[in-house]
């Protein structure tokens, strides 16, 4: 927050909104690092070793849940207390931290041409940076506050009413934030609650509400009616709901009868696992169901939903449903031979189709870069296996084939890396490494010259 | 040719050209697997079975190289000259006919706006379609035969005159169309010549000559000097430039010691095979380095490389290198903070890049689905394998890591469909089913709305 405040007073200080963003995640990072490193967050008294420490840390600050070692037994209380800590800020400093950007970036664009979410950003546009930074703040601890208690309602009779309530109120804001991390143990995650109607229901909703982003839950919140909602809002509910329901039947025709997966659980059972399952790589990270017992054919599902991710200006991760919607409608209107991207009676303007290009091509390059040094450091697992935990990183998911705990020193770097990423965003570290803004300069245009694609 | 001629006399006729294209092809197609089908085809005097038939003409015509059953010790004299015509069919008419629907769309645009290729095609816009024609099969013939020439003097040695001959041409021909098949026996390929340097130079130079287009090759040959052509050409032959490059430097880094592959080969051999490797995904489908004991990293890398693919208008598959420029200097250009996609002081047209997202986007969704099915229908092999396979066919590169001959019916059905849309494209395959043309319609504009995506 203070960043932001500091760049809103002094307009002349050098750090773009992009670098700000990443040199606040990475020193936070550091700090979390710093104290996770420390003997007593290790409740066998030993300091975990500052690789673990650092990813760890990671993990917690970009909401991914990757882990290489068991949070529910590995840490002390105070360790626990660090790693909830570090996601809260992650998962709502990012949230506040982007939707700021969105409304900053766009008030600048707003006297020349319409604006990025301006219908939904109404509201803050006098409020202030106070009163956004204070609303969402207040709507992040009711939604997680509420949650927590329901969760308290099954972890007190299984833990007792003080952890009880503690385990409700970490995997509350472990949900919210996406962070994905748990404290069930033994690397489990949520498969003991599988056939668990009150879990799925409340720790998915808590997922989809915190991948969905502020300003649009804000939005419907306000609005109601889907006719007037913004384009933008438009489509993060579409796609939302279109890799939900797919995601739903895929996951459950293909688990049906995998013997290792849904087939021994009850008809509930299934339809709630194939349910969450399509919830939680959008980017949660939770599983109910053993992740690497899942069809080969679920996996490379997985890792598709997984570089998909969840909405901008969220607590998700990976290159965005928007991004994911900008395409689909590109298709859609190369084969209808329209010019233009067209969606809901709206033309998305031919800047943001360039720039779902540049970051569906960043990411790619980014993840495939990736996948090709962990092939080489790594000797042991599949090809399968590291191209799901790279996605998972990259999407800040969280979810794995079991590889993590036993990567290579610079196996844990280029995954602590390849989360940071992915977290802000590869567009936003390039911004940050070019030291230049998101704008459009006034400069001279070069004559067009076509060439022939595909 | 007869459709095309059909085409521009009767403007009435309802086929759109990505229609022509489809259909001509699918034909071609049927005829060649009816033809592979009769027992006078395989040597054991037996039918090969339709769906291995259709398979094998697909490949063929695909110009993919993907094979149930060994071209060298299966087919009798017939059936591999049936091959290598289906194979010269494809390749040639599949160039001939992509330059003069380029000619014929560009014509069109011309008049409202700068032209496809304009520079490029000048030449021809007076000389008509068949003068065209005429000039691709000369070129053509002249290029293969002068090839067919050189590989001669190491075949015939090897296989007596007659013998030695008939495999200059098959390679030749084969070469030239990135068509990938080869007579060598046992599924081989190329191996026992990895460390000749006559066979790798020059099937290497036919599969980048075959692989560059048409209109480069001619534009390069008239103009010369790299400051004068135009748009398409200089993109071509700098992305060229790089993906051999790099895959060279890569390749060679990752298998120099691989004891399966370079590590007994000498210097020369290593040399050799890195470039021919790097030659090969784009997308000829020959191999000197067994494909299957490539390091994992080169194995993903190569799924890239074959991605990616040749050039448009000419014998390779792939979404094609301009795409993949467009992607490059879209990135760089939203990096340094520029509204347009620029390179060589040109810029590239908004629609050009819609179209490249467009075609990315199905591309991929076509490779994320087939490989998938595949998962399921297929129990033997590895993801990896599956998606080299996948990527392979949809490429027409016809690497494979050796799961062709034991795929399920299924299984070969999903590739050869794979292979056609790889070869004709994705996007012209959506067309031809939405019966539309590539074409602006004048309609009505919706208002713009901006999205924040990634
Ligand atoms: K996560
Ligand atoms: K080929």
């Amino acid at each position: 927050m203070f960043t932001i405040d500091f760049r809103l007073k002094h307009e002349d200080i050098k750090l773009n909104p992009a670098q700000t963003l990443v040199m606040g995640f990475a020193a936070v990072i550091l700090i979390g690092a710093i104290l996770l490193n420390l003997p007593i967050a290790s409740k066998n008294g030993e300091s975990v070793g500052f690789i673990n420490a650092l990813f760890t840390s990671a993990s917690a600050v970009c909401v991914t849940g990757l882990v290489v070692v068991d949070t529910g037994t590995y840490w002390t209380i105070f360790g626990q207390v660090i790693i909830l800590l570090l996601i809260q800020i992650g998962g709502l400093g990012f949230m506040t931290l982007t939707t700021l950007i969105a409304l900053v970036l766009g008030k600048r664009i707003m006297l020349r041409e319409r604006l990025v979410m301006q219908e939904a950003l109404n509201q803050f546009s006098t409020a202030g940076v106070v009163r956004l930074t204070q609303q969402i703040i207040i709507t992040t601890f009711s939604i997680e506050g509420v949650a927590a208690l329901l969760l308290s309602i099954r972890f007190i009779p299984l833990y007792g009413l003080a952890k009880g309530i503690g385990y409700g109120v970490f995997h509350s804001i472990s949900a919210f934030c996406n962070a994905g991390f748990d404290l069930i143990g033994d690397f489990r995650s949520l498969t003991p609650f599988v056939e668990d109607p009150l879990i799925n229901i409340v720790v998915g909703s808590l997922i989809i509400l915190g991948g969905l982003g502020f300003a649009v839950v804000m939005e419907v919140w306000n609005k109601k009616s889907f006719k007037n909602f913004s384009l933008h809002t438009k489509l993060v509910l579409l796609i939302t709901g279109i890799l939900l329901s797919v995601g739903f039947i895929v996951i459950l025709v293909l688990e049906y009868s995998n013997p290792d997966t849904m087939a021994g659980l009850t008809l509930k059972g299934k339809l709630l696992s194939a349910g969450f399952h399509s919830i939680t790589p959008r980017t949660a990270g939770f599983n109910t169901l053993p992740t690497d017992k899942l069809t080969m054919a679920s996996i490379f599902f997985t890792i598709v939903l997984m570089f998909i991710g969840g909405s901008p200006a969220g607590t998700a991760g990976g290159v965005k449903t928007t991004t994911a919607g900008v395409i689909l409608w590109t298709i859609i209107s190369e084969i209808r031979g329209k010019a233009d991207t067209e969606v809901f009676k709206k033309r998305i303007p031919r800047e943001i189709v360039s720039r779902s290009l540049a970051i569906i091509g960043l990411a790619g390059t980014l993840v495939i870069i990736v996948t090709m040094m962990l092939s080489i450091t790594e000797k042991g697992p599949s090809f399968l296996e590291i191209f799901f935990e790279v996605t998972s990183a990259f999407g800040t998911v969280g979810l794995s084939l079991g590889i993590t705990s036993n990567l290579t020193n610079i196996g844990k770097l280029l995954i602590s890396f390849t989360m940071f990423a992915g977290r802000v965003g590869p567009l936003t570290v390039a911004l940050a490494l070019a030291n230049q803004q998101l704008r459009n300069k006034g400069h001279y245009r070069y004559p067009e010259e076509k060439v022939i694609v595909g």
